[in-house]
């Protein structure tokens, strides 16, 4: 196991200074203006907004010149729309294209859009293609011209093909730029090659080995490169087993794939097979959390459920869902209805049918959760279906007769063994059908090729909505005590 | 911009190939056993249990050997309990160290627990340190002595100081395994010194220069290395300014961090600012996704939710929320058992209140996942939360009134004006209570330094809950039309 202090670490131990001294505090943890969670503090926070009001654009510019771009835009981010503009007015010179690539997109979109094309194609023109591509492709398509006439012809060419392929795939999200080099080419000729300072990307992480078709054959890690003699050939150091990403593949199977065989980047190749491009795992990242993030908020109704979504986008986004849950609602309102001679009779009925809805509705949603994000992580898949739903069927089965005891107890007590039994009888059958549900949902939306975030949280609720209310008013007229 | 196809490619391009010509599939993407999903073909893992049930060793053997060891996870993760020991046994010389490294906790503590500590100590002498640990962090204390009592003296000692550190922290999660060298050691003695073949980690991304008291003075990307020449010293090639990671950083902080500095691989250092480790960024891909996923299974009650939990833990995760449902079910009984006389006079109230309830309770669970999301990605922050809020009402109060419209007409309608007023003001003000709920519940627990995805949904039911039929009947009694 090569874990342990090697050599090589020991000879730089020259000196053991004690605990506590030369320890360097971390440029991106600074404790004036991050706080531990390395967030930016209020009160800095709050002495910009002052410095804002104060038309104070020297006072603000020293303020946030100190910090990391990424926290740049954390900050534009926390202000509100109007402080942001003022901000961005006051600070114009350490707006850099790094701060506008990490930008949240409706902050970003709403920046640019109060910005001439020109100053956007600037912009543009200092990012990488993939980082300008998302910088425009949310723009409406008369404000994306404007910008594209106003960048040179190989930009806007670089973006124009990228925004060919269609949007969240490997071609619309992959950098154009990557070092590919022929097989025969020898370690030293690499680093000479390296050397003589072509147009290289800023960071790469492997080098690709292409034949004379520009098909990749093989890849090499920088460090197996640097630990090589300089008279080997690529073609002897690099691995020929590689991962390939199409340029059609979805963002999530992309995300998925480096989650899986822990890719730090990869080659992307067109239809053709020929290398068009890489992604690296920077990029990736921000993908697997957008990814798995989405299905908290899908599952919720909430649509993108972004804070810096426009209102009215989060109103018909949410207002959507909550209509179709009138309906779900309404199916549940029909049954009460046609048991209404029995609550009339026994208004406990009445008082006791939510109880059995809601604790299914709940015992539901635990079962979709647990399934939604098994099909998103590719755990549950056709082959293991039918175990999964069988292990959810026991843990309903469990779940129903515990809170059946503990309600079916109450009840017997307060209104009589009868009604006891009935509760405890329908909180049974709708906690195991709400595990039903809870798989079978989302699995029948998968195999429709829908995602099954979106629309199955209304689907259980519909169905251990009306459950809950038909098996405990049914049994309650079954066993006579009403209706 | 450095995106447009560069010299050096253009050179490469010694033969255009027509379209569809030389087109290499994926090793990785391989159509006999992987879908376009790059997940396990059933028929493929049907072929498989076949052979296990037939006790066809060689056949299962030959099935399995192509397999990338990420894939040899996945599928024992698919099998049964009883085939994933046949399979292990079946391919003995195939259970690589990678494929353990990739098995899904369970399936591993599972695995773990049926062999002998020494075979699991052999096992865990083939892996990274990080790896070993989360091999047997899991198993019982006994089991975990037996396995280090098994493991060689540096071994052991790199294990034991990892478990040192608490679970999820940088220090735990950290390789011990990274390159430092002196600032004034030059790129020509650092790529000799690389070349010597000192036992170096097998990938790494970065040389991290350290000064006499192993305290990170800066940090060279290895591409920046590789285009510069021999002579230049690494103190003028590399960039002081880093991310450095203190070892009881959360690992849900680490994650951020690097999304945030789309970093590749980052120091580690102790309370005394030593460099103790690294962090590599295909690690962190894993937490990335845990974490965004986890909120999902915690806002729906579920645990950990993972689908090889053993039933067991998973009945007891999840009853814990059913029975706390039970509790805010009960609340909301309670009012509704308050109104007995109105609902027994007019039964319509009980058809009608749960739609009040359940609409309510959507809209909160919408706006707590926004919220949730907002605090788990530190977009949501003191500093805008009373933003965050005010936005979030406005939304309730659109929604309401949408909805409120919608109900109280169709109610007008079938029950008389009266009621359908009394249901549309009771839908407005539980939609709008929901927003706020959805907001302040989980900013609460933030504040309380507890996990937000955890007990807001129970609240915010709670809330809604009582709310709808507090407001709904409430009102009734006041217009005089029951009660």
């Amino acid at each position: 196991m090569a874990e342990t202090p090697r050599p090589d670490e020991d000879d730089l131990m020259l000196a053991e200074l004690p605990a506590g001294e030369g320890a360097r505090p971390d440029d991106r943890i600074d404790d004036e203006r991050m706080d531990e969670e390395n967030t930016l503090k209020p009160g800095y926070i709050r002495a910009i907004q002052d410095g804002l009001d104060a038309g104070d654009k020297q006072a603000v510019y020293e303020l946030v010149e100190p910090l990391h771009p990424a926290d740049i835009a954390d900050l534009l981010e926390l202000l509100s729309r109007d402080e942001r503009h003022e901000l961005a007015a006051a600070i114009t010179d350490l707006m850099s294209s790094e701060v506008v690539a990490e930008l949240n997109d409706y902050v970003r979109e709403d920046m640019m859009e109060s910005l001439p094309a020109a100053s956007v194609a600037l912009i543009a023109e200092q990012l990488d293609t993939d980082d300008a591509v998302q910088l425009i492709e949310d723009l409406d398509e008369d404000d994306q011209q404007a910008i594209l006439a106003e960048l040179d012809a190989e930009d806007r060419i670089a973006i124009e093909t990228a925004l060919g392929y269609p949007e969240e795939t490997a071609g619309r999200l992959m950098s154009r730029d990557f070092v590919a080099v022929p097989e025969h080419m020898t370690v030293g000729q690499l680093i000479d090659f390296l050397r003589d300072g072509h147009e290289l990307p800023e960071d790469f992480f492997e080098i690709f080995v292409v034949d004379a078709g520009h098909h990749p054959v093989g890849t090499c890690q920088l460090s197996w490169i640097l630990r090589t003699p300089r008279a080997i050939a690529l073609g002897d150091v690099m691995k020929r087993d590689q991962t390939l990403i199409p340029a059609m593949l979805d963002q999530e199977e992309v995300a998925l794939m480096f989650q899986k065989y822990g890719l730090i980047s990869a080659a992307v190749i067109d239809d053709s097979g020929r290398l068009v491009g890489q992604m690296t795992v920077d990029d990736v990242v921000h993908i697997i959390s957008e990814e798995a993030g989405e299905d908290t908020l899908l599952l919720s109704g909430a649509g993108e459920g972004d804070i810096n979504e426009p209102i009215r986008d989060a109103y018909s986004a949410r207002v959507r869902w909550l209509v179709a849950n009138l309906g779900t609602a309404l199916v549940a309102s029909l049954i009460i209805a046609a048991f209404g001679a029995a609550i009339e009779q026994l208004v406990a009925l009445a008082v006791l049918m939510p109880i059995v809805a809601s604790i299914g509705g709940n015992a539901g949603t635990q079962t979709m959760a647990v399934t939604v994000r098994a099909i998103a992580t590719n755990q549950l898949t056709r082959s293991n279906t039918r175990r999964i739903l069988w292990r959810e069927m026991r843990v309903g089965m469990l779940n129903g007769a515990t809170i059946a005891l503990l309600v079916g107890a109450a009840t017997a007590v307060i209104f009589g063994p009868t009604l006891g039994v009935v509760i405890a009888l329908a909180m049974v059958i709708n906690v195991f059908v709400a595990g039903m549900a809870g798989v079978l949902v989302p699995v029948a939306f998968e195999r429709l090729d829908q995602d099954p975030a979106v629309a199955s949280s209304v689907f259980v609720t519909m169905i251990t909505d009306s459950m809950g209310f038909f098996a405990f008013l049914g049994l309650a007229v079954l066993s006579g005590i009403a209706g």
